[in-house]
């Protein structure tokens, strides 16, 4: 008889920690090219251990930028497939002086793991090739997996997405499974799904050739810098706190009745939210959602800096020739950063005639957004897993944030994610000591196999049914 | 018989060019420390200058800051007075390489004087002492003549004010004559009748207490900047372009249709003024008011700056913690800078919780709006004056910039100003290549006569009615 799987990750702990701490001993620091030499011996680091692990394919891909490791176990043509992602780069780790420990020396201390990628990505990666390790050494894999790994997630992803378009065939799968985020904590195990998309457009308004006087102009000349106000001020709604800018909210995913009540059964102190943030309470945003629901599933606009006109110290009279502002639009499920940029810039200029300015709009940055149904075999896989580790089932969390190359998965590979994270918000990824729990890393190990176990069992249900 | 004044000033045009080349070449700047014995030169220089033109009395006063220059003739204990205010004090030279002459050699040039005060204000001030000169030589001076002139008008007449203060009953006039502005233009001859005011705010309008990821709190928490773009656009009406804090336009004086008549005959073409500083119209301001008017008899609300969050290049998603502005009001007669400054940070005040901010408010400068009524018996001397010289009445002219040292001698003195100047736009006052036409001096020179002789027989006649 076998081993179960808990007796193997049981006896197996140290040698998973042990190896962990190789792994974080590598700075694979993507952001610095003094690092260069470390990516390469990262990445193959990472091939022996998908091959000690079990893979039976495990590749290191160059690329323009740095390379992608590739694994597969292919364990029948008929078994679902399901994919792998993490990334083996890290943050810099500036503020060094700030670190209680050195960063690429991991410590366990307080029952954490201490060092940079504890968490982000190798700790949550590595849990990946232990949980499939043990499946393998068990006997009880029953899902084809493939991994793949890159080293350039903290600088923008441009290799895997280029790299992902001409292997598609390679990475076929029925779902792509990553742990690179966090639970909302240890106590409301959570699955994230959502990721909200970003168009983000500088305008510049502009209206005498120079700085005036605003004695001997002011009251004959518009002023671009009350104009760019009024026309930004108009860009939402006072009553409503909605988007006004025409075409908006055209597609984008409403929640029922049941999907925001789930959203809302987590436990989210506002109070304490708010708090922590300076604020006696959270009164921005569109009304008629809940904070959680505002910042998660509904897109927003933020200016993130404006200027114009005189800045310095004390009294300048002027009338200034221009002013600026960088708008961030978070776009969430049904809407298209492309379009909605389009969206803006046509308004916007549309607008500006009627406050007495020209506009220039750039876009600077676009993304997707992204969204896990919850309805689908792959979450409930997750979710099922995850009630059995943690004892309670995980809420939807639909985060404002966005993870780009998520959505370029979607797009590239029509593939989605399940955003499976164990990490927790105390880990200090891309600060200074930077750190992931003992305990999570080990429930992470201990809950990954049962997803296969489910995810299987689900689609060869529905194989069945056919 | 006498010579007649016409006659003298024809006979001493060359030895009043001398003078004031001697009194130009005195590198009287204010600003700057180093030139600390050049306003002590220069107020002795100024003071035998008025002895020798016929002062019975002159005297240069010490003052905390830099000198003041006093004269008088006195001719009759009846007979009105007028009190003759300038300076003596000039601005710096920088940048001198955009000089084409040296700015303390003056010379002639394309019939123009150049040098620095050419015009600002030595060169206007001088001609009031050689009208005076031939006043006094042609023995026609009907007027009792005071004196005054500071060495700090370019850094904010400290020392004046104080003075004026302290010397009441010496100063004791029937008018203040200025000439330290300038002409509509030289086939438009206008005297200044309106100066505005000035209150200057700044805002500081803050949210979170730091800068926030708009992705995790986007929706969820006010943005500062939004807020504040709001506020900002709220007080100014879009249909009517009118301020919209209450009580703002309370005693404002509203000119009546022959006031308004007469600020519209001047020939003001929008067209060319829009085009000169890039616009194709001048669009701004108040409603149901010419652009002439707008920037002269009405107040304004200007923003000078804005700035908060992230500025550089690119995108950086953030909700600011907190945004700045700086606000200029201009005013008009029958509003008080202080009264303004009240309202407006009451009604911000007000405001901030509505759009979920908090601000702190801080005046940071202000001054009054002055106003020479067109119907004084002083200002019809001035226009007759003028219209005799010129061969055109003038236009009275509401500027829009303020000389705070006007509000004041009437806050402390008593005494209206008449803003009699005989400069020209592009006189380059403040700037290098600082010039004063040749024509204007001697013009100045010519009227101020007038203007004292139909004073006199404007006061004799009304005495005489009593």
């Amino acid at each position: 008889m076998e081993l179960s799987i808990a007796t193997y990750i049981e006896q197996h702990k140290q040698q998973f920690l042990d190896e962990l701490f190789d792994y974080l001993r590598i700075p694979s620091i993507s952001s610095e090219a003094a690092h260069r030499p470390d990516m390469m011996r990262c990445a193959e680091w990472l091939r022996e251990a998908l091959r000690r692990a079990g893979a039976t394919r495990a590749e290191v891909f160059g690329t323009d930028g740095n390379p992608i490791v590739y694994g597969e176990r292919i364990v029948s043509a008929e078994a679902p497939t399901v994919l792998v992602y993490g990334h083996y780069d890290v943050m810099p780790v500036d503020p060094i002086d700030e670190w209680t420990t050195e960063p690429f020396e991991p410590v366990i201390r307080d029952g954490r793991i201490r060092g940079r990628g504890a968490d982000d990505d190798k700790g949550q990666g590595f849990m990946h090739v232990k949980a499939f390790e043990a499946l393998v050494a068990t006997g009880t894999l029953r899902c084809n997996v493939k991994f793949m790994f890159e080293g350039e997630e903290e600088i923008g992803s441009g290799a895997l997405t280029t790299w992902c378009g001409e292997h598609k065939e390679m990475l076929a799968a029925d779902v792509i499974l990553v742990s690179d985020t966090s639970l909302l904590g240890w106590e409301t195990p959570s699955i994230t799904c959502g990721l909200r998309g970003l168009a983000f457009v500088e305008i510049e308004a502009t209206g005498p050739n120079r700085d005036l006087h605003s004695g001997l102009y002011g009251g004959a000349v518009v002023n671009p810098v009350n104009a760019l106000c009024k026309l930004i001020g108009s860009l939402t709604d006072e009553a409503t706190g909605r988007i006004t800018i025409p075409g908006f909210y055209d597609g984008v995913r409403e929640f029922n009745t049941a999907e925001r009540a789930a959203i809302n059964a987590a436990p989210f102190d506002e109070g304490a939210f708010a708090a922590a943030i300076g604020l006696d309470g959270l009164h921005g945003g569109e009304k008629g959602y809940t904070a959680m629901e505002r910042k998660g599933i509904r897109p927003t606009l933020d200016v993130c800096g404006i200027w114009g006109g005189y800045t310095g110290e004390g009294a300048k009279t002027i009338i200034p020739a221009s002013a600026h502002a960088k708008v961030s639009m978070r776009l969430v499920a049904g809407q298209d950063f492309e379009r909605i940029t389009e969206l803006f810039v046509e308004h916007v200029e549309r607008l500006a005639p009627q406050y007495g300015i020209r506009v220039r709009c750039q876009a600077l940055h676009g993304g997707y957004p992204y969204m896990a149904p919850t309805e689908s075999a792959a979450y409930q896989a997750a979710a099922q897993a995850m009630e059995e580790t943690f004892g309670r089932r995980p809420v939807p969390f639909y985060s404002g944030g966005s993870i780009p190359i998520i959505s370029t998965f979607e797009r590239v590979l029509g593939i989605k994610s399940i955003l499976m994270g164990f990490g927790l918000d105390t880990d200090a990824i891309h600060s200074p000591n930077e750190n992931f729990p003992l305990a999570n890393f080990y429930r992470g190990i201990e809950t990954l196999p049962r997803f296969y176990e489910y995810f299987a069992a689900a689609t060869t249900a529905a194989a069945g049914r056919e």
